[in-house]
């Protein structure tokens, strides 16, 4: 069944989990790759820390592929083979998102593809969905959850009741989280992912210093608790939108119904859902890490080279991007209990225009300090309807000064499905 | 900012809720896409059934769109099409599944593409991600909810507790089915996507007629409630997947434990899951129906011919069909409340080597004839380990002539999870 096939020469950039596993992967599909495409992809050479000479390995390759990460040299071997006119896949999010425009230029420049599928959802095809699938539609708005390792830390709270420094110590002992969990955990990660989706679907040029972003290191067991009662359910949300000509791209734990399509994502997997207009909604999931399955995303991307597919991204056009946007809000409160309470927050709330969807009230002998009181406390828990961001932190900075509030207000997002089944 | 493009022409077959919807999508679009592809599409002969002249908008078309349904003479109009050279979209899911042999050999004859994302599953685009971003992988298995009525109906049982009858009329009062509901519910809309799904996934000739299909006409309200006991949800799951070098395509109502990716897929939604070792799964959903999400998915096949982008599509080689396969079975029983009844059922499992997994007894009084009985009886619910559908079978036949029996027993399958998150 296998025909011979020219031989396409592979410079393989990085020899980890990710770089073992493509390698591995070419050598097992080599033969299926050379019926499909007529073009047998072999590696030619393997560039590591410590052995290798890159400009031997670029002489001799046909396509590179970058998997080292970070920024330099990724960034120099990326735009020396551009240059040079050969394809390069690259699997660093980092990169894209930052020096994007640049490597975007020099691919025109030379007309050699750069294709970096894995570098944004695991294995999840968002962007060959958004490039081609949707080439012809007017994308409004794409929700993802990016990165495994926050979604599986929040999924474990959730579903055993763990504190966040059990959950983040359990996913760095499974290899989940690094023993730095800063980029993922954070929210950095997530943000450079949501800046090159955003890039796609609306063919504007967004940086990762353009993304807005929050981790979940100060979520706590009792956020996730509470916001049962509303039937809510938390994760880390990247949200890209058009609003008002501009653009907003943002990354923030934020509480999803369980309709929402993201809200039966779970453990380490990642999904997108791209709104449109006329498609409704198309939501993809699958596991957002892992060396093989990155693996295959770049194997992917690799056969469209192969297959001379060509891509209709659009230039990235320069846009303002909007800070203040609207979304329904959160809000967890302990106060006082005695008369007034109720009204004063009340009247906070609506000298901004906040109105609320949903309350509850919890009364409970208070806990605090060392278990020594025996003043009666209350636990307000609300929901907004969608209202601007700066109008509602205005009235939670009014709250907050409020005498009868004991804690700091805490504050969630809340993003509401905008399609109902 | 939109070239002027040259101008392609589309000759459209039929006008009815898609037809309309694609040519205003086209007009709507035309802009956007000349400035990605350098080409502007444009609607240049309609046929209805009792306007235009196909030989005249053949003659005069670059592209065909063919919206009619159907056999014939949707079949020909095809075919004359692709032997003129001229490239072919279609969102016709039985002329593919039954004739795709023939017309894919007249596509590679003339070199003219034949595009069908538009059939298989809304806007899911199903078709471009197993032909591109996994043509590089070994697909083991696809299961697919491919058939937005029967999903609405399932759900609205499930939520409402309606009978199979209440909840077709609300769908048919909704438009979500036809007066005559029959392929819909009867499973052979699903099982000719499912056929499709199968040749493009495993690159193998498979036809309609080779696809096992049961529909849900037999559900019952009382099945749904009574499997909730094991926190089941019953869809309409279409599988193809590979058996011992052979292939099985089926369609069945099945039972999903909530963690299947199937599970949380509701109302008229459509969802895919794609599973191979590399990448574990990939699951997509969206709006199964529609006629702006359907001309969406059209416009997306356009697209990829404005821009030239080829496809990997492999032969289809001929396969063995597999009809007896493995699967876990869900099996509720209604016997006399005596003794002995469990040891004479397990004895018949056990002859044929079925292990039980789960299981559930509920006592009480008969509810059958006009409510005169005062016996006991007693309700059995179990889920089994997967098993041969041939082994299981024979069990349940013994069963069912056990004189305990009282009731014909009710059989559906169960899928597990294969992976896990």
């Amino acid at each position: 069944m296998a025909g011979d096939g020219e031989i396409v020469k592979i410079g393989l950039l990085g020899r980890g989990t990710v770089g073992g596993a493509f390698a591995d992967l070419v050598a097992e599909r080599a033969d299926a790759i050379a019926t499909l495409t007529g073009k047998r992809p072999q590696v030619s050479g393997v560039l590591t820390s410590s052995t290798g000479d890159y400009d031997e390995i670029l002489a001799d390759a046909d396509v590179i592929v970058e998997l080292i990460g970070g920024l330099e040299p990724a960034r120099d071997y990326v735009a020396r083979a551009l240059a040079a006119g050969k394809p390069v896949i690259s699997a660093n999010k980092a990169l894209i998102s930052t020096y994007g425009e640049q490597l975007f230029a020099a691919s025109d420049d030379s007309g050699a593809p750069l294709l970096f599928e894995a570098a944004v959802a695991g294995v999840i095809p968002a962007i060959r969905v958004i490039e081609e699938s949707l080439a012809g539609a007017h994308i409004d708005r794409v929700h993802g959850i990016v990165n495994g390792t926050t979604n599986y830390i929040l999924t474990e709270m959730a579903r055993n009741g763990l504190s966040y420094a059990e959950a983040l110590g359990q996913a760095q002992a499974l290899g989940y989280a690094e023993a730095d969990p800063t980029a993922d955990v954070g929210g950095g990660d997530a943000a450079a992912k949501m800046a090159i989706l955003a890039r796609l679907a609306f063919g504007v040029d967004v940086t990762l210093d353009q993304v807005t972003y929050e981790g979940i290191e100060n979520i706590t067991a009792a956020d996730i608790a509470y916001a049962r009662e509303f039937d809510l359910v938390l994760k880390l949300v990247g949200t890209a939108e058009r609003i008002n000509g501009g653009v907003s791209v943002r990354v923030f734990p934020a509480f999803l119904y369980p309709s929402h399509p993201l809200a039966s994502v779970h453990g380490s997997f990642n999904a997108v859902t791209v709104e449109s207009p006329s498609i409704t909604e198309i939501t993809m999931s699958g596991p957002g890490a892992g060396g093989i399955q990155t693996a295959s995303a770049v194997l992917g991307d690799l056969v469209s080279i192969l297959n001379d597919t060509p891509r209709v991204r659009g230039d990235g056009a320069p846009v303002e991007i909007v800070k203040d946007v609207e979304s329904a809000f959160y809000l967890h409160l302990e106060v006082e209990d005695r008369p007034g309470v109720l009204a004063e927050i009340a009247s906070a709330l609506g000298d901004q225009d906040v109105s609320v969807r949903n309350f509850a009230q919890r009364t409970e002998s208070a806990e605090g300090g060392s278990g020594q009181g025996t003043d009666e406390a209350a636990r307000l828990v609300m929901v907004t309807h969608r209202t601007l961001e700066s109008k509602f932190s205005a009235a939670v900075d009014q709250i907050a000064e409020l005498s009868f509030v004991k804690a700091e207000p805490r504050v969630i997002r809340v993003i509401e499905e905008e399609f109902v089944d």
